[in-house]
């Protein structure tokens, strides 16, 4: 009996690092540097696809710093030392920018950095959506295809081209935080419909340059 | 020591499940019954996205059952008691259709039977792509729009609308079984060239109901 209590205390111990992440609060500075991603964490592959669901009931509680963290990470975060993302780009021209909303503001996401960047004071998770329950949610992102990646390689391809592949992209991005989210007890969906005349005005951005091409609710 | 070797004992059996998964060989019949999921096993989601890579060069290794079968379902199985599946889908209509192309054969995914169909006899691998690896990597999937799933609710939306939406549940898709690769330890890349034109004659399919959006190898 000692023998399995050992064990079972040693187990407990040895699993602890992920059944117990921090949870920092998040505080909305002007550039808010994020935490790395815990590269163990999480369920399996296999639980999360069975637990992955679109939901549109959230409550308001906030994300903490670390789930915000690998929430960015997910869906746009360097993987390798070679710069590539943890979801792929078709030609890896990555022209997808990635856009967080909160009730503080709205940050653009830096990859290289790994932090978040504000561009905009206030509340406007309205923009980002055709739907009620994302407007009080703790976090939306907006994907934006930045068209002025496909100077050189991509030059010849048409804008409808370029649009279908970037909604492409954007989705790789996107599922791999619902994925994240499945396995982290976390809420999300991937949502088509936004306000994007109000996205440009508000991201100060170039309707000539970029584009909305998909948006995401995430809580709990 | 006695007792960290007991230990260490108990920690892979305890574990072991997850470590060997059963390997059955694929027999290529009309009609192959998938097995069900292992809902519990893989790496870790943040393993997972860790280890996402695009992938270019693969053996000729054949995929287990168990592999085709996991593949399939973190394509475009069903997860849940309500029919919906592991990747979301625009306006959840589900007008993906997935085919596997193996060099016996080509067969479509039935998410709710789980199961493959044969289509074609032989080995059409070179009509899913542009790029030689994926002629004689072990399986290639094609992702396929089938636009009479707007009949109805998604009727007014028009078709270079249904092209980027079909294409972004594609690249959903498409992802869920890069992450189940890079966390079974699996290669996989995601393509956006192949065959068009051959693929739906190969196939059967009409061309004014059925287009091309995506393709993927797997292999090891």
């Amino acid at each position: 009996m000692k023998r399995i209590v050992y064990l079972m205390a040693t187990i407990s111990l040895l699993t602890s690092c992920n059944d117990v992440p921090k949870q920092t609060p998040l505080t909305m500075t002007d550039e808010i540097v994020l935490t790395a991603p815990d590269t163990q964490s999480g369920l399996t592959v296999n639980e999360a696809l069975a637990l992955r669901q679109s939901c549109r009931d959230y409550s308001s509680e906030e994300l903490s710093l670390e789930e915000v963290s690998e929430v960015l990470w997910a869906a746009s975060g360097i993987n390798r030392a070679d710069g590539k993302q943890t979801a792929p780009s078709a030609l890896a021209l990555y022209p997808i920018q990635v856009y967080a909303f909160f009730a503080e503001g709205a940050y653009r996401y830096e990859p290289a950095a790994h932090t978040l960047v504000k561009v905009a004071d206030g509340d406007y998770r309205q923009a980002t959506a055709m739907q009620d329950f994302a407007y009080t949610a703790p976090l939306n992102l907006v994907y934006m295809a930045n068209y002025a990646k496909y100077t050189g390689r991509g030059a010849d391809i048409p804008h409808e081209r370029r649009w279908f592949l970037c909604g492409q992209d954007a989705a790789g991005y996107a599922e791999n935080v619902n994925i994240y989210c499945a396995g982290h007890g976390l809420k999300s969906i991937t949502r088509g419909s936004a306000k994007p005349d109000q996205l440009l005005e508000i991201l100060h951005l170039d309707s000539t340059q970029y584009e909305f091409v998909l948006a995401q609710t995430i809580g709990k």
